[in-house]
């Protein structure tokens, strides 16, 4: 186990650097679907535009299209053509002006377009015109916004509605991404009761299920509920190679610290192999990641506030690498005044569970009270996270990085 | 027309008023769903915690459980009971302590856990402790997370992953949520034609359908793609009335300029009412809003990016409250330093594309050098928009609000 010598804890981004690279080795095979089923997959090729965009040079205005040389303003001209959005022109005749529309393709010969609040139509239909055109005016050049040839989309872009509003643009019906990604998941804990059953002495309702298939959805993983592996070696062998027969990757939740009660560990590290890593990362610190058989293998604490946080700032670094995204891999973050102090450094870097008010003098972060590892009623009221790094103390007005939840947890 | 005196344009934020009014009208039937499927839905139900959380005392370490009255260290303690988590103990025997493990129940008669990493066993099985413990020293109170009768959740909120993990945590395995809103939309342009099909001259691709069915999905909406309709009124006669049949919300993409060849206006003021709303807003400006018949009606614009835009910044602040959403209505915005100028003052407030670049001094916001209004090339590269308010200039280094994509356009 690879550790800072400070405190015995891997440093969080030795820990990102290690998943980020073992997400690489992804393989998952490539499909091709309509562009209309296509949000938020992973593009598995680079695009190139095979078109000019727009593909003729076309009016930016109502109005009429010219031809600037040799123009008159005052003088009457005939309009001797009507062109709407879709039409093909015909050439422009020489000595007449044509009415145009927005989007409308600019007929041979004219080479300007004049807005129509700029035009005066005669009782006898003939247009002058106030101004005199410059070349160009109010044309949008044939390739203005993209050039055939350029690539347009890398492979493993995750598609956003502009990318999948880009590939229609040019022409694309459809588009080649990976599969999505099968993770299968499973609790662990003999005290787990699934909502709307009876509670007895000693137990309490299974949140992580929920919560964990929820994190998953909202990458666009294809995922497979295992439901709860009993607390015992045998139940939990059986539960991780089945899983191995059915998806790409394993999840689960608890059963990797170091306590007597705890098979995951055991059960991976007979049929596989497995890393337990303590990262200096509060909430959380426990994490696991390892192999069943080739199978990627990922275990997360089981508190679920340290489920929260363990998947956004490490499990989903792997996941979406392996479903191949490349591109916007590190969430931003912004820089905000802290509202709040932190008097007594600790040795794990805090994610502290925060909201940005807007106050009299700039964005504010503050805190909630409870940032206990127990319970999710702070990652539910917080916009994000306030990241306070292992060793430091906050000032109120200090600038703090902050994570906002929808940059992370959103595909 | 209510508008601006300046210029003729109506400001932002009134429109943005207005569309949050109109939203406010929803209707939309309860319906009872699980807490599996309810993921970006709309809570229609304020939810009080029916139980404590934890249920019970509990240990936060592996280690045992001992009474701190009378307590010694170096004295041996004879282990007199096992507490697994999901076990109910039995109350601890006078003299005695109790091996017990994360999350287990804390047996009454002690008052304390001591980590076992303070523990020495001796051969005989009995154990001595290095620390005097306090009480309450590593114990969940019951409570402490949550108290029963407290309202967890209220009415309007979209279920996150955490709120959905919030409402398994005291039980309940169902949710009453507002119904999926229900938006058809239409594409008008005689000039479009669909993705893969030849283009002939005067025609374009329509991106404009795959645009916007990917914003509404994005926001957990119902779709009905209505295709594209066309340029003619009697067609657009007929499918906004068909549309009234079908959905609760109606949207269109172009028809709502002043040009002889929109439709749509025309179209919506025979079977209804409409508003037509020049905004302070670039891209965008044009916006029609009213109802077909009783149905709300949304006109965005035709060119891409102003679809884009006027979606993100507008249309969405409708649709969110329609859906019933009542919280985190306002996007979160970052103060991010400009790393360009721009030295004309715009009469509209203009929504750049830029993206944020972690400089050697911090953030950075730089711009896409293509900011015209036809083409996604730039909303497909960015990060999200520099808000530059009508009248501005802006010097290198300027703070410019910044809204991230990832808040405006995702559920």
């Amino acid at each position: 186990m690879s550790s800072c010598p400070s405190h015995g804890l891997m440093p969080i981004a030795q820990a990102q650097t290690r998943l980020e690279q073992a997400g690489r080795h992804q393989l998952l095979p490539v499909e091709t679907i309509s562009i209309y089923e296509a949000l938020d997959r992973i593009l598995a090729e680079d695009v190139i535009a095979t078109l000019d965009v727009p593909p003729q040079a076309n009016s930016a205005m109502d109005g009429y299209a010219v031809c600037c040389d040799k123009f008159c303003t005052q003088q009457p001209y005939v309009v001797s053509q009507r062109i709407t959005a879709g039409v093909a022109p015909q050439p422009l005749l020489d000595g007449t002006v044509a009415r145009i529309f927005t989007g409308a393709v600019i007929p041979e010969g004219a080479n300007a377009v004049i807005m129509q609040e700029d035009a005066v139509v005669a009782a006898d239909g003939t247009v002058s015109f106030v101004i005199q055109p410059d070349a160009y005016d109010n044309i949008r050049p044939q390739g203005q916004d993209i050039r055939q040839g350029t690539r347009i989309l890398s492979q493993g872009t995750r598609l956003s509605p502009a990318a999948i509003g880009l590939l229609a643009t040019i022409g694309h019906a459809k588009v080649n991404v990976y599969r999505r990604l099968k993770v299968m998941f499973f609790c662990t804990g003999n005290e787990l009761v699934e909502p709307s059953q009876p509670l007895a002495s000693g137990q309490i309702y299974n949140s992580n299920r929920a919560l964990l298939a929820s994190l998953l959805k909202k990458l666009d993983i294809d995922l497979i509920d295992g439901g709860v592996i009993p607390d015992n070696l045998e139940a939990t062998l059986d539960a991780l190679q089945q899983a191995t027969q059915q998806a790409d990757v394993i999840m689960t939740t608890g059963g990797v610290s170091v306590g007597e009660e705890d098979h995951v560990k055991a059960a991976v590290n007979q049929c596989g192999r497995l890393e337990l890593w303590k990262i200096a990362i509060k909430p959380g610190k426990p994490l696991a990641f390892g192999y069943v058989h080739e199978t990627p293998f990922l275990g997360l604490p089981g508190n679920p506030q340290s489920v929260f946080v363990t998947f956004a700032i490490l499990a989903r670094i792997f996941l979406i690498n392996y479903q191949g995204q490349r591109d916007g891999l590190t969430p931003q973050f912004a820089l905000i005044a802290s509202d709040f102090a932190i008097k007594k450094a600790q040795t794990r870097t805090e994610y502290l569970r925060v909201k940005v008010v807007h106050g009299s003098d700039g964005l504010r972060l503050i805190k909630h009270d409870n940032q206990s590892s127990g319970v999710l009623s702070s990652a539910v009221w917080a916009d994000g996270f306030a990241v306070i790094p292992a060793g430091q103390i906050v000032s109120q007005g200090d600038l703090l990085a902050f994570l906002s939840f929808s940059s992370l947890l959103l595909a």
